[in-house]
């Protein structure tokens, strides 16, 4: 059986779902949905999540959002297609990913994305009509500075992977926050000489599949 | 071996996480950590997580942070002591409670701490010389909103618990961010009768043990 799988490589953590995917066996077929045109918002879609995000998955008749939480299915279902490193059944290894996981949402993706929905959703939802404050904007960078020294701090300290001793799916859930940043041209490593280091050795390791899976990032880029 | 457990009573997910564990056998211990005088921010309690945030254990040689991390190592190394509906060990009723979980950073303690934060916290630590603007408040409020909103339809619906046919660990998490929000008399319940019902519910099925490990929000409520 085949899991669908729904994304819009626009995304952040549809790219960390499908880099982990592809760095697996498990049998999957990519569906992409368009959250810009409002695929997400239509009633068929709520059917696979009652949350209307991407990504979410189809696997036989179960289906589910969240992907922190689809990657603990996949990973738990499909146990013997997944090279362990990416997460580790040790209890002890285990739980340091986990702990990424659970700080991911409100820090390196909470700092990335607010500033991200500020400089470009706001503007791009509203046809240019509209421009976050510049409380927003101070507020947004002073918090994207507070988590990104959380995330360099507690986690990446002076290890080469976030959790653990060999690349897992919280280094690529950081780094395609940290990536989604660079559609507008800001470089959150910038005066992170560490943190650069580290965005370049997981894109060194999964590539070309961080190049491909990034296609869409760069293509926005590249017409913003 | 007894887990040693830093709480401060006062914070939402450190009441979940004990709400959790005086529902299953795991020897615990607490040890009471006061975040508003600062002492998470002290060395010592960074060697136990350099996040320095509440709530952390310590078991044996092993130490961590992140709630929701915390309650998975619990869970899985202490299986038998932990009755299974709060955590099910069968992987789709594990995928909703984690669905939840995921959803619970930005969802609901999202939703309910950020005006909490604006409302009490700002305030609070700035010896009240400091308040949220008019601007920030707003958006909280629209932010409280639309995630109550995704709270009730995409989790709660006609259901009596978020996640599954029995309460779990979904459920104390979201009821501790619903009460914190009562300190200074919000009740984010209103107008939705579905939701206040659920969270009596929740009430009901834990006391005494919910009004125990509630009592430093009543007593702050008291003072406020």
């Amino acid at each position: 059986m085949v899991v669908k799988v729904y994304v819009d490589y626009r995304s952040q953590p549809c790219r960390a779902l499908v880099l982990f995917l592809k760095n697996t066996k498990i049998p999957f077929e990519i569906e992409t949905i368009d959250v810009i045109k409002g695929d997400n918002r239509k009633p068929e879609f709520g059917k696979v999540t009652p949350l209307q995000t991407v990504p979410a998955i189809q696997d036989g008749d179960f289906s589910m959002g969240e992907t922190v939480a689809i990657i603990r299915y996949l990973a738990t279902k499909y146990a013997d297609l997944v090279p362990d490193h990416w997460y580790p059944k040790d209890l002890k290894k285990r739980a340091r990913v986990d702990e990424y996981m659970a700080f991911h949402h409100t820090g390196t993706r909470g700092g990335c994305c607010d500033i991200f929905v500020s400089e470009v959703l706001i503007p791009l939802f509203s046809g240019g009509k509209q421009h976050a404050s510049e409380e927003r904007l101070k507020r947004d960078e002073e918090n994207l500075t507070k988590q990104l020294d959380k995330l360099e701090n507690a986690f990446l300290q002076d290890n080469d992977w976030l959790a653990g001793d060999d690349i897992s799916v919280a280094d690529v859930l950081a780094v395609s926050e940290i990536m989604e940043n660079t559609v507008n041209g800001r470089d959150v490593t910038e005066g992170r000489p560490k943190l650069r280091a580290f965005v370049d050795r997981v894109k060194n390791r999964l590539n070309p599949a961080f190049d491909e899976v990034h296609e869409a990032v760069d293509a926005w880029r590249d017409s913003y």
